[in-house]
């Protein structure tokens, strides 16, 4: 009893993963999973991205009840043979925002992941003050997981847990492709 | 089938995760997990630790056909109230190493995670040189990630891909407890 009212007594976190390097994503889909092993809810929502096919969303689809990844950016901004207008990411960004706002509301959930929300940010596809009204609408239902390189120095203030992942070595700059299973 | 071909082509990855931040063993998880994702096999062999009811543990024993977890290690060394003979550590660390070898050699595998080896390497548990036996009786094999602080430089050399976790800002400095589900 005295335990588990310790644990309800700790603050929820705010976490951002940020850093050129490899293991954004990925530590978050990891702490997803860590969670879900104690049998708690998480909600992955992705930002830019809008692949249906990534290995994670594979992996989760088979076990709907305990994590739930939905991709909503428009791809990649203003690269890579984008053609959509701003204004169109914009829209996906806030959509997204706001879906992920509805739903940690219910308190559902144990942890929201907002995957590449840093890049979204620093794009300006959403506002730092948009996400500073979120979280302080959520910090208290709900742990925080932010991830993408650039984190704004004002969200690297609020957080409670800030990760820089740093590449140090990087095999593509070896000409070794991206490969299924391990970059997606 | 040219795909299929094409990515089996492509070299197999040592990838290490190493620094004082938070994210190395979550995101050695995360790529399990996308591994898994895409119905491929992972084993992760942790060393140093001996806990059996971590998340990850408790989450990858639903899916067992999917993602191995052993904990092969004797609990923290010379530290909070260790009281095992050096040796001890040592013999766990090598049997750790011994049994990835063997299970690896299978083929069976697309992922082998050496979780905090590299503490188990500065600790003296295992030596380099065994390791970079290990990495090349495996290499062609298999993709190996490898976890922990403070990576050898020689480690760093032979990787093919390294990021440092760095620690921009963490909550236990502001007297935040362990949470379940979070760290463990």
């Amino acid at each position: 009893m005295s335990k588990k009212k310790s644990i309800k007594d700790q603050k929820n976190l705010v976490m951002v993963f940020t850093g050129n390097g490899k293991g954004k994503t990925t530590s978050a889909l990891g702490m997803a999973m860590r969670a879900a092993g104690q049998k708690k809810k998480v909600l992955m929502v992705q930002f830019i991205k809008d692949f249906l096919d990534y290995g994670e969303i594979k992996f989760s689809k088979r076990f709907p009840r305990d994590i739930e990844i939905y991709s909503m950016g428009k791809g990649y901004v203003g690269i890579l043979g984008d053609k959509l207008p701003l204004s169109e990411h914009k829209k996906a960004a806030r959509r997204a925002l706001e879906f992920a706002r509805k739903r940690g509301s219910s308190g559902k959930y144990f942890m929201i992941i907002l995957d590449e929300i840093n890049v979204a940010l620093n794009l300006r596809l959403l506002k730092m003050d948009e996400l500073i009204k979120f979280i302080k609408k959520l910090q208290n239902k709900v742990h925080l997981v932010l991830t993408g390189r650039d984190a704004p120095k004002k969200l690297i203030q609020v957080a409670d847990l800030v990760t820089e992942m740093k590449e140090i070595k990087h095999p593509f700059r070896k000409g070794i492709l991206a490969q299924e299973g391990i970059e997606f």
